[in-house]
């Protein structure tokens, strides 16, 4: 195997303030060659929008715009996976360090990790930079802990199956629940009402149309694409 | 009630890594006139060792040292946080912004929030710093996702059941499970044999003993004091 010297970063870049960026992240946006966006253009880009109050800088980087489709066939979906990566291996083979930005932390639901797959198993250096993750940024804004002592926690996706959630004990997060929030709120709504859990909400986090709740009906009300509940089940 | 003009900040400093404070956490150190650590000293403080390197300043600001106490009655434990409490919220009352340091994030596992809730009922004026949680900092050292696409991820403490554990589907990640360690390798074992679970670990993640495994066989010969595991399942 030949030995290559360019690096693949996977940038977490936070929840969405600029300030919850890693002093990490900052840096490392510096000493990339390339700034790689899994979006149509910088202004389409939620993760280039966090970075750019904080490192205007940016505007002047050399910038290639990667958008990864919503496939739902896996084959269509690996195909398109591999030719992103196979744009971002040739900035790589040229000796280019190249870092994809990405909200969030790149270990939880991020796309990043698909390219990052690639790279690693061809032999190419890859670095993966945590970020906070944007329930931890909501549980700071409401002002509330996730977990405490003993307790679990749980982080379900878009896609739960949200009847089964309900047998978990300790903290349960939905994420992006936009869509099915309707769903959730009636199965949660007989186990507020009798005092069996605490439920809490946020849509928008950290932009200008955020919105906080602490109730299934409050969170009736919530129009945000990016909701997060957070429900809290009473011990047992 | 009176207007309250100081603030107590619950600031989180991350796993470990001092790069991976966050840019809030950084500055907001910098305006606070104490610094509350939850330590004996300065010097056995985890959070406040990974802010020096950073901010070297830390030495000369005004530190309190408010030891947290292992108690297992919740009364003396009630009782115990009273105390820590009337110190800060006496800072408060003079006019002083006080800095709570925590390693990693302030709403997960973090004794900062027991302050938190007395000084917010009293009318404090309170703000959580977000940070990057210890098991996001595991995956990426790791080199691994935490949960992709539709899987769900459960964070479970020290002081879990094993065994109700492996009914869940996604991601397990075990915090602190050093003591329980060899229990939980126990449990693990046959499912790993199975082709059931695939098994990850760091121990003492970023520390200059760090230790990374791919395999319970691996994880039984982890030493650490703060050994991370996690655990992905299989989809059934």
């Amino acid at each position: 195997m030949r030995e290559h010297t360019a690096c693949l970063y996977g940038i977490g870049v936070g929840p969405g303030d600029p300030q919850l960026m890693t002093l990490q992240a900052f840096r490392t946006i510096q000493t990339c060659d390339i700034i790689a966006l899994p979006a149509k253009t910088r202004q389409a880009c939620h993760a280039y929008q966090i970075v750019e109050p904080v490192y205007p800088e940016i505007a002047n980087m050399q910038v290639v715009c990667l958008p990864f489709p919503m496939l739902t066939d896996p084959d269509a979906l690996r195909k398109a996976h591999d030719g992103i990566y196979q744009q971002i291996a040739a900035y790589l083979e040229e000796g280019q360090n190249v870092g994809m930005l990405t909200i969030g932390d790149p270990s939880i639901y991020a796309t990043y990790i698909y390219i990052h797959q690639r790279a690693r198993q061809a032999g190419f250096r890859v670095q993966m930079i945590s970020g906070v993750p944007s329930f931890c940024a909501v549980a700071s804004k409401l002002g509330i802990s996730l977990v405490e002592g003993s307790e679990q926690l749980h982080v379900i996706p878009g896609s739960y199956d949200v009847r089964a959630s309900m047998q978990y004990q300790g903290t349960c997060v939905y994420m992006k629940s936009g869509r099915k929030l309707s769903e959730l709120l009636d199965v949660l709504e007989p186990y507020e009402a009798e005092g069996r859990c605490v439920v809490y909400g946020m849509s928008d986090c950290g932009m200008p149309t955020e919105r906080a709740y602490d109730s299934v009906e409050g969170l009736r009300r919530a129009e945000g694409y990016l909701t997060t509940v957070i429900v809290k089940f009473e011990k047992q």
